[in-house]
């Protein structure tokens, strides 16, 4: 009979295959934000429904009012294996802005890096690069007698704007899709040497908010001094979301948000995070966010308020002497602990409209309220990982938090009340959400492997 | 020997004709601003030269550094005649938002409208229509015997961004160019049946800034909190730019801004402007500016601040969690009285730099900086073109203000030393700058028969 040795012996023999299936699914520009782009998005559930089909899953595409799920089934080798649910996302960010992309996006490639090789392409880490570790595991199992765990497979395309179909169709499917546990790859190793499971999730309310004016784009020098300019009520409606000390000013904001434990704080301060670096190599130097707490906090345990987009007026070349009809922005809250989502929300637009002088309105349209999410990190299946993690990478995996939220953690939770796992192999350097993003070829091959040992750690 | 009555019987006779050639120079998009645009604006200037040349003009197109400028020169009839500088501009506002235009904004056409015919394309008003009303005139004196003044004619293509090679082509033309006294046809009317003489223009200081942070685009899950945001430091410092009262918070702003004479405020009284009509057009009802002022004070006495474009991060659909590496803004501050540009450029660009916090450097690029302007209400010129208007229109000239700015006029007094008579056919309504702009039909021909009226007046 096989063993795991073999196993992760087929792993590394097939690694040019392996980056050839990666590199025809980065191709596909599945970039769900952009509607002209949902045929890409369905090509790319196509894609990846075949290539379950191809390792044994019974596999389909299910298609919602948004962008296509992508579920497949398949046997453990055993009985009584234990079942999992690995979730990922076949959906991408926007590219732009393109000219600073030193390639094509979607024209996947090898680079050279200081690590050695890294795959660039949108997508490369979040999260086909990262989707396909799981996948490629799977195969090399398959060519060894099959599956240790009963395996479910989610693939999504609407991560990256919000996961608004899915709720409903976990409830709907909630039979197929319930496991033991939810295995989870959109997280980043703590850094390229130290495995990680990310245990603590901020969640997100995300808003547009439109201050609206007169009803026509007006001539500056006709009109400027009299009429009232959206811009001018945005910038203050923007300027007051924080105060002097960085915390967020809206009412009740911080409801719910409780200090760290003091056991997670030591765990933090052994991690050695180098704030340093961190913030260096975006070519920052000062922490921005609340006075008094860690950079680990702000990222982490703190909530906070971003502005992801602003717009209005004569954007082009040169000057335009034109006093706009209409001003946006879009506004963010990563939200941690217990605090409310639509309540974060409501807090927001009572802000905004409180703040609106004579003749003017504001519009909303809200694309995200999720709550935080945390995950016991003394549960059996943390330990399991973190042994087979630090059997791959030869170090203990860090149990860390992350900024980001995955709204899908806390859908599993809600929907089918079902713990996720958190493992990924990002590194902060991919550049995820950026141009010229990248994954580590190490982090795709060894990510194989390291899922792998999780899964034979499972169902050992 | 023709009489005055005969050019203007000639100009009722050639209403077509004179309709054909303003369709031709208004389906040439000479949009100053943007660089793809500079062959149109090439092509525009070629147009009138050879017009120019058609009406017994001793015409040349003339090169610089930007677009290029178009000088004209044509003998009166007799000896002994007044000599006038007629200027105009043949560049327009770029036509964005496209989608907002009911046809094509370089496809001239005639609509109906609520006073009669009106003709719809960008510059239809802004400029295009209002020089052509001059060079109509110029026809039919040259039908009717010649000119009763030496004329000479100067039309530039960067009026739209600030006319930036214009005071150095005046001073190395000053020769060719000083005349008694200068004609600029670039403002409006009182109102449909009220013709005006602008008699005081604010002044034009328009920057922009650009916000720079990180030194690429983040996402907003991973630095979040602790890296600084440009939009929120940009929305800071515009914020501050106003206080509560709406007054301009740079320091020394209103250095130079003084009250209005009594004898000007009286006239304005009598004006009668119906502030609610203003500002109901266009779905406002409360005036924005400094507390209390009149809405004229606010448009044509006070000095004001716009941000006239903003942008940063994400302006596509839907939602995207970046933190963007740097933010824009275009500011623009209208002058009066003896303010001084520079000062208020110097002024401004302290007062961002004074907000910027740690690991945030602001870039500036400087678009405009021009003095307000006035002309005596008492002058020769102001008196012979007052009676010529009423003649034509029935009514007294309203010796008004204007809120925009037109730099030509201060080059004219700085480089030249010569005063310049502001009449123009414009309607507030015109929606110059916006989607659909438009001008009367009767504007542009009674502007025509007005310009014959005010040049054989000034001759008389």
């Amino acid at each position: 009979m096989a063993t795991l040795e073999d196993v992760l012996s087929t792993i590394d023999a097939n690694q040019n295959g392996a980056l050839d299936r990666l590199f025809a699914l980065l191709a596909i520009p599945s970039v769900s934000a952009v509607p002209a782009h949902a045929p890409d998005c369905a090509r790319a559930a196509d894609w990846l429904t075949r290539e379950l089909v191809e390792l044994g899953f019974e596999a389909a595409r299910h298609d919602t009012a948004g962008r296509p799920m992508v579920v497949g089934a398949a046997k453990a080798k055993t009985r009584d294996a234990p079942s999992v649910l690995f979730y990922g996302h076949y959906d991408v960010q926007p590219a732009d802005p393109l000219e600073l992309w030193t390639t094509p996006p979607f024209e996947p490639r090898l680079a050279d890096g200081p690590r050695g090789p890294r795959i660039v392409a949108r997508g490369a880490c979040d999260d086909k690069g990262q989707l396909m570790t799981f996948l490629e595991a799977c195969r090399a199992f398959r060519a060894n007698g099959g599956l240790p765990c009963n395996v479910t497979v989610l693939l999504e395309g609407e991560e990256e704007t919000g996961s608004v179909s899915l709720p409903a169709f976990l409830a709907a499917n909630a039979k197929a899709l319930k496991a033991d546990l939810a295995l989870v790859c959109d997280t980043e190793m703590w850094d390229a040497e130290t495995p990680a499971i990310t245990t603590m999730l901020r969640g997100l309310a995300y808003e547009q908010v439109t201050i609206a004016a007169a009803n026509r784009d007006l001539h500056s020098g006709v009109y400027g001094g009299a009429a009232i300019n959206p811009i001018r009520v945005l910038a203050r409606i923007l300027a007051d979301l924080q105060d002097a000390d960085g915390a967020v000013a809206l009412p009740g904001f911080y409801d719910g948000v409780e200090e760290l434990p003091e056991e997670v704080a030591e765990q933090w301060r052994r991690l050695d995070f180098d704030e340093e670096a961190f913030l260096g190599d975006v070519g920052l130097k000062v922490p921005a966010g609340e006075k008094g707490r860690s950079t680990l906090e702000m990222i982490w345990s703190r909530p906070t308020c971003d502005v992801n987009g602003i717009y209005g007026g004569y954007e082009g070349e040169g000057a335009k002497t034109v006093l706009p009809a209409k001003a946006t922005a879009k506004v963010s809250f990563r939200l941690v602990g217990k605090q409310n989502p639509e309540r974060v929300v409501q807090s927001f637009r009572a802000f905004v409209k409180a703040r609106l002088p004579a003749d003017v309105a504001a519009e909303f349209v809200s694309f995200s309220a999720n709550p935080a999410i945390a995950l016991s990190a003394r549960s059996e299946a943390v330990r399991r990982a973190s042994r087979a993690l630090e059997a791959e990478w030869g170090r203990p995996a860090a149990l860390i938090g992350s900024g980001g939220s995955i709204p899908v953690v806390g859908a599993f939770k809600r929907e089918l009340g079902m713990d996720s796992l958190l493992v990924g192999f990002g590194l902060a350097d991919d550049a995820i959400h950026s141009p010229n993003e990248k994954y580590e070829r190490a982090s795709f091959h060894r990510g194989a492997r390291s899922w792998a040992r999780v899964l034979a750690a499972l169902a050992a």
